[in-house]
């Protein structure tokens, strides 16, 4: 293979695009801001989509689908959601093309505009709430628990494969209450589900929290996010879950009879995970010679390559590594025989390096008379010679100790990179090293504004789990009864 | 439940929506032709998505993801394609929105205009061969095997759930070869696949055959296709599969590096199926009494009715009927215990009759005593009790029956509901009958389009496995050396 990759500290971001596209997870489209999601990428993506889809169904959610298509007007109706979601979205006015009678192609047929402009969703709060207003009459329709999984566009000026692309692919729930508490419980149950995902199967070690006013969801009361820390020290959200109390409810006018007889607007939440979270995975776990993939979420968790000079070894060990795999797969385990004959060895071994595939069983020769099988791990990159006596046992083992390994990996990072600061010179300096700083704010946008303008920090959460402790604020001086976590994000 | 439904003999375009948004399958949005999939209707969209998705995968293909828009420009480089695609689809001019000055809500931004305007994909041949272009340097990168599951919009004028809405939800395969037999072989390959998954799975027999010259693809050198027959005797396109020769490749300059190093056009191929399947499963099985789902695809295969009158019958049938259930799982089948205390069992069976569940279980106290339990299929409406014991094995052989019986069914309808048809008396008397009409044609697209004329009636297909037979056209009276299948269709 012997893939060019420049090395995270030469240039971190450009580690993380060359390693997306060279690995074939994702590459830059013809059109502007949309990625082409490759076989290999799509796989993982697929891999997350089920584990997650079987946690919501788990959960009492089903599935649905919703039009593509908003209608502008709908926008208007929730106010602080048309702030934050009108500005930057891609308006279809016209159905038809014709051809140029100047013979330049195809035009757009000016007959053709409509009536009203449509919104492609960037979320489906509006059109959903639309519609929930007939399906909801009484408290019998609820709670009403669906999920989503669908393409959302986003008009984004700068964009970065998976990251922050015009078009990704996502889940959002969106789910209707009887009772504040019902929704309140169903944001923070789903929240859960998102952090188990994160540190789970994809070993990545998240923190619970909840958003400040300035970075809450526009129409949400309370924005709850799970927040990871990448190799260079930046925060990246990898989850929401929205309480939205009763504004769309209004907005729409849904409204139900309750159990007392009384008409009354229903409660509400929405949650979304993204084909974001590739990139959270990337960044949390590769390294210098590649992907690194947590088993569970990689499409192929072992690969057995041969290593043979004549046409006999060749078959002799195919046998034996059919005979391998059959006994992996009997395990749940994705295993694939590179059987090629167009690629040595060592480039095999490379590109699967680089493509993070967790094992790698090598048997050659000599490997058929001891009845070992050489077997390589791609997290800590060590080899050892292993009996091939129950090595299926042994491979599911590693796997799961490969995952295991990721995680506390990551977690031991993280705990490096977080710091408790308590004067604005150490948050200066410390801001420019990375990490997440855990320091007194005073609570006031306003503060956390300047933070903003002057660091590129954000508060990245305002923890669940946080022991009030008196300070005061690192910016402002004011009283504050807790910490929140700070840091530069994606 | 008590659900109104129009009988299919009064009304079969009404009984069919009726059918569809009472059983909660879908229902129209409030974007013009643009439907709700409902959550009963999508589990049955995701079952029939991942029987498909193991079969392409199962024949070697892969998953991938292309972008929502398509550049404009791209549509003009395939001369037939665009003639058959820009004309009705979804224009996006602009990227923002703003607040209206005048306080009028938001309104378009009309210097956020796109250089050039981006076309919702009505289908990817175009943004997917421009971007195999990259992908395909050599032989050794053939054949490209890739399926994208994805939302479509084309601009319908007259729309109708499942069978035309202007979005809809489909999968398409877009496969790159060296060879054009290669090609040619994928095609068909894939056309069997489409129709093994219409006969065990849908229960719906399919015919299997190619378009004429009027009713291929846009862009398509051969286009093969599987057409059933609906209750009503009107044929559906069940899916589709295009030989695309090297059209694409040459309008978006796809070339490789032979074997014998020659510098060749690659062969392509493209096929799909959409949500469409989902109405032709309703219009084939269903009847006046609601919705018959045949037991693979359903998402609900059994339901377990408690028939009560104490709380203590409750208790005690419900230990029962969870046991059952338990065994039913165990066995794979699909259960729901309906134990909501706020509907009668009368409600309860009319609605999961309506509903189209294939099996109903009713329990009562005296079938504890007796050791039985009620059993009711769906397609028959026949109830028997049978002993418990071993019921998990009788309930699954019970699916199998129904499964069968409903293919059966539908084979038999299709049976009697094709005629030869040798005069062009006897074809205006048979067409307004329904059915296929088996019949001679000269093979020319002039012929074709005046009997489309004047009839409503299009060649559904040259049958692949029909036999040579010497005869005059019927309706140009010229040699004919085969009959091809007319019908009205959807």
């Amino acid at each position: 293979m012997a893939k060019e990759l420049t090395t995270r500290e030469d240039n971190y971001s450009q580690w993380y695009n060359d390693l997306v596209t060279k690995a074939g997870l994702a590459e830059n489209s013809a059109v502007r801001g949309c990625m082409v999601i490759k076989p290999y990428g799509y796989a993982i993506w697929e891999n997350m989509q089920h584990a997650l889809d079987k946690m919501f169904k788990d959960t009492g959610h089903e599935n649905a689908y919703f039009p593509l298509f908003i209608p502008k007007s709908f926008f208007s109706k929730e106010a602080s959601h048309v702030e934050g979601f009108a500005k930057e979205c891609a308006v279809v006015t016209h159905y038809r093309l014709k051809n140029d009678p100047n013979g330049g192609g195809v035009i757009v047929d000016e007959t053709a505009k409509l009536e009203e402009e449509l919104i492609v969703r960037p979320t489906s709060e509006t059109i959903i709430w639309n519609t929930y207003r007939d399906w909801i009459q009484s408290y019998r329709d609820l709670p009403l628990l669906i999920n989503q999984w669908a393409n959302v566009v986003r008009w984004e000026m700068r964009t970065r494969l998976f990251l922050r692309t015009a078009e990704f692919l996502w889940q959002e729930g969106h789910t209707a209450h009887a009772t504040q508490a019902e929704a309140v419980a169903e944001a923070e149950k789903m929240l859960d589900v998102y952090a188990d995902f994160a540190e789970n199967w994809m070993a990545i070690p998240v923190l619970k929290g909840v958003k400040s006013a300035n970075e809450r969801f526009a129409g949400a009361i309370e924005t709850y996010c799970i927040e990871a820390l990448m190799q260079d020290g930046k925060a990246l959200q990898a989850g929401t879950s929205h309480f939205l109390g009763q504004n769309f409810a209004k907005a729409f006018d849904v409204k139900f009879l309750s159990k007392e007889n009384k008409q009354e607007y229903v409660w509400a939440t929405s949650w979304g995970v993204s084909t974001r979270l590739m990139g959270a995975l990337v960044m949390t776990h590769s390294d210098d010679n590649g992907l690194v993939l947590p088993p569970k979420l990689a499409s192929i968790q072992v690969v057995i390559v041969p290593i043979y000079r004549t046409e006999e070894q060749f078959e002799a060990i195919t046998v034996k590594a059919l005979e391998i795999k059959k006994l992996l797969e009997e395990k749940g385990v994705r295993v694939k025989y590179d059987n090629r004959d167009t690629q040595k060895p060592g480039f095999k071994f490379s590109e699967w390096e680089f493509k993070g595939v967790p094992i790698r069983l090598a048997i050659g020769p000599r490997d058929l008379e001891n009845q070992t099988v050489e077997v390589a791990r791609r997290d800590t990159l060590e080899k050892e010679s292993l009996q091939m006596q129950n090595i299926e046992l042994k491979v599911v083992h590693l796997l799961e100790q490969i995952q295991k390994n990721l995680f506390q990996k990551a977690l031991d990072l993280r705990t490096q990179k977080t710091f408790k600061v308590d004067t604005w010179s150490d948050f200066l300096v410390q801001i420019e090293k990375g990490g997440f700083l855990m320091a007194h704010w005073d609570g006031t946008p306003e503060t956390e504004q300047k933070i903003k303008e002057e660091t590129k920090a954000t508060i990245r959460l305002i923890p669940l789990d946080s022991v009030s402790e008196t300070g005061k604020c690192i910016y402002s001086g004011n009283p504050s009864n807790r910490r929140v976590y700070f840091a530069r994000a994606y």
